[in-house]
Order: C-alpha cells, then sequence, then structure tokens
C-alpha cells in the first residue's frame, strides 16, 4: 500500500477500504506517513467526503490506535454524557449528581477548556482542594463507592486524533462531519462508555452555528455508536445564547449549587431533564421518558442529588463547605454592572460574544498555557425573551484585574440585541437522533 | 498573512490576491511554510481551480522565485519552441536547424528524457563529442555566430517549481490544469522566450490523453503568455501513435538527420513545418503560414537546414563525420524483428507502450539515476492506417542487452491492434490556440 494511491482514490471520489484506512490512521501514529500526504488526504476527504462505513472503519482505527479504558470493574451500564462545548455549559456538574443519585453509575473523563468555551475540570477545581488527577484504581473504586467519579485523561487515549486534529487544525481541514464525528466518537468510545448520551450544540457559541448541520453530525455520531454495539441517543440543544446565567468557573459552580437545589435556571434545569432521562433509559433504570423525569425530579426535589454532589466532590479531595456555602467559593475583587440603555425585548444574546468577553476578563484560556482566573466571569440578568426596562439591570461582570473590565464590559454589550416587540423564547432542544431516525421539534424561530 | 487562511479562502473558493499567491510561492521557495500546508492549499486547488488571473500571479511568483536568464544580447526575436513530451518527439533536432537556417535565433534550453518519454539533449548526446554544459556567454555567441545553440540548464531557473511538482508529485495534485500551465511556461518564461509556440501532445503517449484536455491546456499556457506580452501559440498534436518511426536517442538522430535531407517520416516533416511556420511568423520573420512553409520547405529542399545541424553540431564540440555517415552513430549489436502473424490494417500503435518497451531495452531512464544505451529503440515499419500482410516486419528492436530483448518484444506485441478494414489515418494536427482562441480542425476520429 502507498499512500499516494490512498490520496488519489478518495480524490477521485472513490471509497477507502478498512485497511486502507487503518493503514493511514496507524501510519500516521506511528510517523511512518509524511504529513503533507495525511493534510491533502484530509482536504480531498474534505470535498469528497467519507461514507458511514469508512467513517467506522475510520473511529476504530482512531480507538485501536492507543489505549482503551476497561470500566468493567464498574457494576451497572455506564452511560457517558458528552456536550460538544458551549458558554456556560455546567451541565454536568448537575446532570452527573442527579443521575448517580438515581443509581446509574457516572464513570466520567473531563477536560478543560480552551478558547470562548469553558471545561468541566477547569470549573470543579475552583472548589478548594478538588482534584481530578484519579489513578484508574481511584477512579473505579470511587464510581463503586460514591456512584461518580469525574476524571481528567492521563491514559495515551486515542493519540492518532490528536495528531490528525493538530494536523486539520493548521489546514483548514477540520470542517468534516465525518471526521468530527469520529474524532468526538473515538475519544468517548476509548473511554469505555457503554452507552452514550450526545449533547449536539448549534448556534454561534458552538462549533457548529447551522441547525440541519448540527442535525447531520449527531446522525454521523449516533451511527458510528450504534455501528459499534453501542446505544447512542443525541440531542440537538441551543448555543446561540449561553446555557442558564453564570459564565465562569466558580460561579458557574455557585450556579450547578444553585440547580441541585431547585433553585437553578430553567433551560439548564431542562437540559439535565432531558438529557439524564436519556441516561436513564440506556442504563435501563427506567422503562419511558415520563418515569425518567420523575425520578430526576425527585432526585432533585428529596436534596439526594444535592447530596451526591458534596459525597463526590468530598471524594476527590473537596472541601465540601464551599458547597454548603458558596460565598466562600472563589469570589472576585471588582464587580461592574452593564444597564439597559432603552425599553425593549433581548432578541439575541450572542453566546460566542459573551464568551470572548468572559475570556477577556481572565476566566478562559486563550492558549493552552494561559492561566485561569477563576473568580472572573458574568452573570446575565436577562435572557432572549426578556422584557428590559431603561436602566434595567442586564449582566454583571466580575473580576480582578480592571485593566480588562471596560474591553470586556463592551464586548459584553455588542453581544445584545433588542427589539421593540415581544420575542417568542429560542427553543432549548432542536430535536433528537437515535438508532430510529431524527425528530425535529416543531417550533418557528423568528 | 497566514497560511491558514489562505488554505481555508481557496478551500471556499474564493480567488486568491496576487499577494497571498506571492507570500504562498516565496515562502514555500524559502522553506518558511510548511509542506503540510502546501499540499492541502495544492488539493484546494485540484477541487477548486484557480481562474486566469490566479494562474497568471502564480506563474510569475514561479519565475520570480530564481535567476531569469537574459538573451537581450542574442539579436533578433528569440522564438522557443516545447513540447509536453512524448515518444518518438526528435521534432527539436530537425525544427531547430531548418528555423534557423530562415534567420530565426535559436537558443533553446533542454533537458533529459524520463520514464517513457525522451530527452532531446540525451539524443544529442548519441553524437561522439556532442556538449550541451554551455556557459551562458557561450551559449549566446553560438547562437550570435551560428544561429542556433542547445544548452541544458545550469542556472537556478524556478526554483519554487521544483519543491511544488515534488509536493504535488507524492499527494496526488498534478492533475490541474493551471498548475501544469503554470509550471511549463513559468520555465519556458525565466528561460527568456520572447514568443513561444507550443506542442501540446495528446493520446496515451503524452501526460494528457483526453484531446479536450489537451486543448483546455494550450489555452490556459496561451493565456498566461499573453497575460505576460509574449506572443505564443499552440498546436495540439497527436501522441497517441509515436512519432515518426524511430524511437531510441541514436536511431531518432538519424531520422532527424534523414529528414533534414529531405528524407524523413511524413508525421515528422509535417509537424516541423506547422511548427516552425508559426515561429517564422511571431519572429516576424514571415507575414503568413504560405509564406512561411514555401520558406522551411526550401531550407530542406536547399541543403541549408542540414548544413545548419552539422555547423551546429561542431559548434558544441560534436563529431560531424556521424552525421555525413550516420552509420557511424552508436549501433546495437542485436536486432530483432516483430512479425505480422496475420493479414489487416495498424489501427493503433499505443506510443506508450513504445516507450515503455523502449525503456525496457535501455534507451530509456527508469529513475533520473538510470545509465541510458544510446544506441538502443525500436524502428517502426508500419504507422496506424497502413496494410499489414501475414509476414511483413512490423518493427525491428535494438539492443544491446539481450536479456530485455523477448521482454520488450512482448511489450511492443502488445502496443499493436489491428483490424480488418481499412483504417482511417489518424490526423496529426487537432487544431491550433492562440490570442484570438481555439480553431479545432475538423476530422471524424475513428
Amino acid at each position: 500500500m502507498r499512500p499516494y494511491d490512498i490520496i488519489l482514490k478518495k480524490r477521485n471520489g472513490e471509497a477507502l477500504s478498512k485497511e486502507e484506512i487503518e493503514y493511514i490512521v496507524f501510519g500516521y501514529a506511528k510517523d511512518e506517513i509524511m504529513d503533507y500526504q495525511i493534510s491533502a488526504l484530509m482536504m480531498a476527504i474534505y470535498f469528497q467526503k467519507l461514507s458511514k462505513e469508512e467513517t467506522l472503519h475510520l473511529t476504530k482505527a482512531m480507538i485501536n490506535s492507543g489505549d482503551v479504558i476497561d470500566l468493567s470493574k464498574i457494576d451497572g451500564i455506564k452511560v457517558d454524557k458528552h456536550s460538544t462545548g458551549g458558554v456556560g455549559d455546567k451541565t454536568s456538574l448537575v446532570l452527573g449528581p442527579m443521575v448517580a443519585a438515581c443509581g446509574v453509575p457516572v464513570a466520567k473523563l473531563s477536560g478543560r477548556g480552551l478558547g470562548h468555551t469553558g471545561g468541566t475540570i477547569d470549573k470543579l477545581e475552583s472548589i478548594f482542594g478538588f482534584s481530578s488527577a484519579l489513578t484508574e484504581e481511584e477512579f473505579v473504586r470511587n464510581v463503586n463507592e460514591h456512584g461518580i467519579a469525574i476524571g481528567c485523561q492521563t491514559r495515551n487515549l486515542v493519540p492518532a486524533d490528536k495528531k490528525f486534529y493538530a494536523l486539520r487544525d493548521v489546514t483548514a481541514t477540520i470542517e468534516n462531519i465525518s471526521l468530527i464525528a469520529g474524532s468526538i466518537m473515538s475519544k468517548k468510545l476509548a473511554s469505555g462508555a457503554e452507552a452514550i448520551v450526545l449533547d449536539v450544540k448549534t448556534g454561534n457559541g458552538s462549533f457548529i452555528e447551522d441547525t440541519d448541520e448540527a442535525f447531520e453530525l449527531a446522525q454521523e455520531m449516533v451511527d458510528i455508536g450504534e455501528g459499534m454495539d453501542k446505544s447512542t441517543v443525541a440531542l440537538i440543544t441551543d448555543m446561540d445564547q449561553p446555557l442558564g446565567n453564570s459564565i465562569g468557573n466558580s460561579l458557574e459552580v455557585i450556579e450547578a449549587i444553585n440547580s441541585l437545589q431547585g433553585n437553578g435556571p430553567d433551560d439548564l434545569h431542562e437540559l439535565c431533564l432531558a438529557l439524564g432521562s436519556q441516561m436513564l433509559i440506556l442504563s435501563k433504570n427506567c422503562n419511558n421518558e415520563e418515569e425518567a423525569r420523575a425520578k430526576l425530579q425527585s432526585s432533585i426535589d428529596s436534596g439526594s442529588a444535592f447530596n451526591k454532589f458534596k459525597e463526590f466532590v468530598e471524594a476527590q479531595g473537596g472541601n465540601t463547605k464551599q458547597i454548603d456555602d458558596p460565598e466562600k467559593l472563589p469570589t472576585a475583587n471588582h464587580k461592574e454592572d452593564l444597564i439597559a440603555s432603552d425599553d425593549g425585548f433581548a432578541e439575541r444574546i450572542c453566546a460566542k460574544t459573551v464568551g470572548m468577553a468572559s475570556l477577556t476578563l481572565g476566566a478562559g484560556r486563550e492558549t493552552k498555557e494561559s492561566e485561569l482566573d477563576l473568580s472572573a466571569g458574568i452573570v446575565l440578568h436577562k435572557k432572549v425573551g426578556d422584557k428590559v426596562t431603561n436602566g434595567d439591570v442586564l449582566a454583571t461582570l466580575y473580576a480582578n484585574d480592571t485593566n480588562k473590565l471596560e474591553q470586556a464590559k463592551n464586548e459584553l454589550e455588542s453581544a445584545y440585541k433588542f427589539s421593540n416587540t415581544d420575542i417568542q423564547k429560542r427553543p432549548l432542544i432542536f430535536g433528537s437522533v437515535d438508532k430510529n431516525g431524527i425528530i425535529k421539534n416543531e417550533f418557528q424561530l423568528t
């Protein structure tokens, strides 16, 4: 086999065989194929696409390029939830304890944030003493003892993906839905999940703005999961405005705590019920959505989800006093309000711009090496559809570095668009994809 | 400027600016841009194509990446002829002296052969003592004193092209007509030509089999030439069967000598008249084709073209006794005939297969490092359309290495296809392209 022939074949629109795909993935992972050949192939794939079968072969080869985590020592059906990332997305912090409180094991590997999107591990680290650096043994023991553990990747999972992604990132070949789906799913599957619930974000704060494309990506990922005999369900959810009201690490932990106590924002709570019920169904913990939603709601009402969160934080070394009294979490020295200068309705709050403003305040990482300010961030007091009166506080900015406060405020202001007339609330969930196909929810986007 | 943005722009189908193209060409020539980014860009260009303007910017940037030869010390309008390469194409050996004998300066840089196509320099080196290694001073002096010189490239012409070509060659991105046209024309224009006559070959022995594509390539090259204010004319000519009867270095010199003496094959003679008359017109030596053809014919009839060839060979150190008595040129120790086993008509003689058989005999180079056998080769006694009777000699193979003779004979035999019925002769010239557009000759291909 020669890389040249494989590039030529794909360039000419032919399907690659399992053997050819393995040759490429393993060869590149082992530095035996030159990166200039791989980048040409990636561009040919961008134009000629990959079939369902090719995408499955690619994902399997990616998984087999490195370690695969064995979760068989954990009792029960391990269901993983994965979000494609967004602004203010603290879902895992709320959903994990809820699901665990319902008796479904949560064995989650999470990452750190980059750019305008945050990461679960960063958020949890605003709790004093919390550590995600668990050995595989500790990780398994914590799940078995407490029903939940959230660790950071330490093993050599899907090394081929790192190489492919880094190359695609500098050669304008990221935007192929099969390659994106293969990249995400290979990491989930190598992490040992037996069933997967995907939260595919759509809107300007996510990496897929177009809703139809988000459905396509969801379909590709479901096809991969099902193709590997792992039940997979995807919800397509809104990321055109931030999720919930808080953006920033300790601010999001506070919001998660509120939510676990039944006082969180509606959209965050609803998303947790929707994703959580899929997790309960896939893990055979519940038979249908109604039953699952009731069970999840009662985990909030009874306090069992909140207690599970505390138990989980304590098990990973975190200071639970900060959970009982969130004012003890890191707090910024300065805060400043963004004030409405006119009457109207919030028509749009651009999630990406809010994320960038939050990044400016220090709540995110510009590069992988950037230091985070765990207490910096933004709290929104108005969401899309809300009535706004001249003088209302639209949002509050939290910062320690006051030099950037003015810039962040201007950025945040530019995220808002107002209307004189009443605005329909944006839908939170656009639809779902599972092995039976796509279901699109009915509504009119304004 | 960032390579990433340029790749993205082209990937999305946008036109690149002059500055962006220069940034890419100069940056890559200086090793400042990574080859994996260039190969991704080349694949994006394969799919999204280059406009006329982009192709012109590319060609100019390629030329400016290295030395440009100054032929201003040579009197008269310097017209260069370039063939895209084929099997048995000894046109330059005949055409150069003919045109020079008519008073048009011929200052030609030629190359060596690779694969199934031959090179002018190799052929000339079958004449004892002949040297193409002229200094720029010698080259100019020879043209001024003798009207003709054929040298090999020594200067650093179009170094960017070498890098781009080598990368495209291993990433399946050769086949873009703008990149091919830019590559050829940048080298011709850097060689100092003031006007260019192109012989664009079509058929299986050339690198563009499809005739329509050959017209497209010709149009691109004419556009580039005219875009740089160099009058450019292209003829689209047949390379489905070999040109003339002889294939192999000394065998082709013998055929060229015969042709210069008025005893060459019809197709070679006709092609020299057709290309030569364009050269005479572009150099303002003649006003029209009729006048030019008559002048070229008389250079043969009067012996002036043959004498010019001898003068040229002598000026470059060659032994003219071999020209007067071609039997003194290198001769193979063994020869073997390919005999017809049936009656019929030659319907096809696959030029590429004949070229490969000749390569097997040692007449060509498998790799750049291969040694040539200057006396090896093939002489065809039947061309397409000729009547063939059982027992006729179809062709004669010449070899020193008898080990390969049988293999070459089998290859050569497989090049022939016969018909029971009379076959129309293949046209030699399919049409032309100049600044006024395309003219396609009328005929029916069987």
